[in-house]
């Protein structure tokens, strides 16, 4: 025999009365998203302690993200994994430790109840596996053609150790430059994925939590000075922005860029940059050079981070991304400045 | 001469590079979002400290609403004004102090930059008036037709004092519900501003902050049992999820409700229930009869709280709603069932 909340809910896709605040939002609520992420308490609002907050020089992390990616569901993930995985590493590489997280989804009427249940559990289970736990959440039903199938906007609170302060202004001329894994399989898979290119492949997304390699890291190399998850915009964006923070130059060296032959080949074809592709579980972070060595070890022990090099490193001069490429020369690594691939996260 | 960042944005309206990762999107939220919220910092995460969280006992309260109004700017407020006094709200009415907002902006490809900058101003003084700070953000950009203009997505962190424990399962019978002030506003607004219903009015929207309210009442009337904003599905909703919690009656007096005489006519003609149209800046409160007074007098002394007035009490028996009406009858209010009005926050 099913609970009675189970057995509430017989629509097969959402109608406005879904949004409409009363018992059929209600059953929603309960049946798709309640029973898979059991937030504490019966409040609209969460009430939380964690004794780490309550440390002397301990801060609070505070991030958010919204997601619109289309396809919902693709090769490695979908909306729901990407939107827990994106907001606990923005904690994560900022030096928090992710605690808790809120998830609100916007839904267009016609949505199949089925593919909610499907996206709730699998951010049900990658928050597990984060080690964070959704506490509060928000549904909103628009009509159709108001938006497109479904969008999540996750938050997230961690908490800041008293001894940590990483910033990107931090970057010291000299600091190694290590990424944890492939670059551009999340922003190729998504573009295989819509189909309209005739592509096929084997890619899958990156999408992956980094909480627990980033607890490692700076447990092995304390010093470690920042670090960003390359997602929009790529790895390129995410260095130029540290580059212009920390008023260094940066050097990355073209051998040393961790790509699949697949990933490469699509871009060649498509005439793409892979430095741009975006990234949902790689993060690049810098080390002054003597833990170097510890960070890239503490990274290979665990499978987010099995594929780790240095990439690269800080150099004093312009604020300025370079590459040695593969053929001697060098060139500027510059900010994205159009649209690579919308609706990539 | 304008400051450099002001100067970037050149485009009036929205297009998909805006949403990119790159330079475009950075220059649009330095432009628009950064200048007027003045996060603290320059990564992509807050990092918060206020003593209060540190207090032995103090917990953090947490809470996420998405904003889907239509349309974005109507009598009395806008979406931006919605999403922060929304969030303020939810965790107002659980016995937090506000602090901390996350906004995060889901925008169509075309709209107006111009439309962005108010929404982005309401916010920012709304955030002023309400004493929260909004401290991190996000903004996604999806192409035409995929989303409705633009929808708000506000997160809320906030310090529950040691003492506090307002939940809805603690209303006992005999306490007495109090509303601060007029019903129905926020609802009849957004159907008269959407102008297919030939109606003129001059209602406003009562969208406001309850943060300060709140304070008040609770250093008046410190045994305050339980609070709610009576947003989507309006005071019925909320006083049936109130009842059921605490599996308490509820019985509230036709007469006793505050209603302006147009929203009473609005109502009739459409045959519409004010019960259940939603508010933006009105709660309900439950109190021992003891210091119902208190909290009265402590309302009345707040602009936000001039028309509070006693509606009714709690009574032992089945969890459910009852009015006595005008005529001397009595009738059941019930959780809405259906859809009143798509859209309304």
């Amino acid at each position: 025999m099913n609970a009675p909340t189970l057995s509430r809910l017989r629509d097969t896709r959402v109608t406005l009365s879904h949004g409409g605040g009363g018992r059929a939002m209600r059953d929603l609520i309960d049946d798709v998203f309640a029973t898979v992420f059991r937030p504490p308490g019966m409040e609209d609002q969460a009430r939380l302690y964690d004794s780490a907050l309550t440390e002397p020089g301990a801060r609070l992390a505070f991030t958010t993200d919204s997601f619109v990616v289309t396809p919902l569901e693709f090769p490695g993930g979908d909306i729901g994994k990407l939107a827990v995985c994106g907001t606990v590493n923005d904690l994560a590489v900022g030096g928090a430790r992710p605690l808790w997280l809120s998830a609100a989804f916007i839904i267009e009427e016609g949505t199949e109840i089925a593919l909610l249940r499907r996206v709730a559990a699998t951010m049900a289970a990658e928050a597990q596996k984060a080690g964070i736990q959704i506490v509060t959440g928000d549904t909103k039903v628009v009509g159709r053609g108001a938006a497109d199938g479904l969008f999540v906007t996750t938050s997230g609170v961690g908490v800041i150790a008293p001894d940590r302060d990483m910033a990107a202004h931090h970057i010291r001329p000299g600091d190694v430059a290590i990424v944890n894994g492939v670059l551009g399989d999340h922003g190729a898979t998504i573009l295989a994925a819509r189909g309209d290119l005739a592509l096929s492949s084997d890619i899958a997304s990156d999408c992956q939590s980094l909480g627990h390699l980033m607890q490692d890291v700076l447990a092995a190399a304390p010093a470690t000075r920042a670090a960003r998850d390359a997602t929009r915009g790529g790895l390129a964006s995410a260095l130029n922005e540290m580059a212009e923070a920390a008023q260094v130059g940066i050097e990355i060296d073209e051998d040393a860029l961790p790509l699949r032959t697949e990933v490469k080949g699509m871009c060649e074809i498509l005439g793409l940059d892979p430095l741009y592709l975006a990234n949902e579980g790689t993060l690049v972070l810098f080390v002054p050079s003597d833990q170097a060595g510890a960070a890239l070890a503490a990274m290979r022990a665990r499978p987010e981070g099995a594929g780790a090099v240095a990439i690269g490193h800080a150099v004093a001069g312009a604020a300025q991304v370079r590459m040695r490429t593969a053929f001697g020369g060098s060139r500027i690594v510059d900010m994205l400045v159009g649209e690579q691939l919308p609706r990539i996260c």
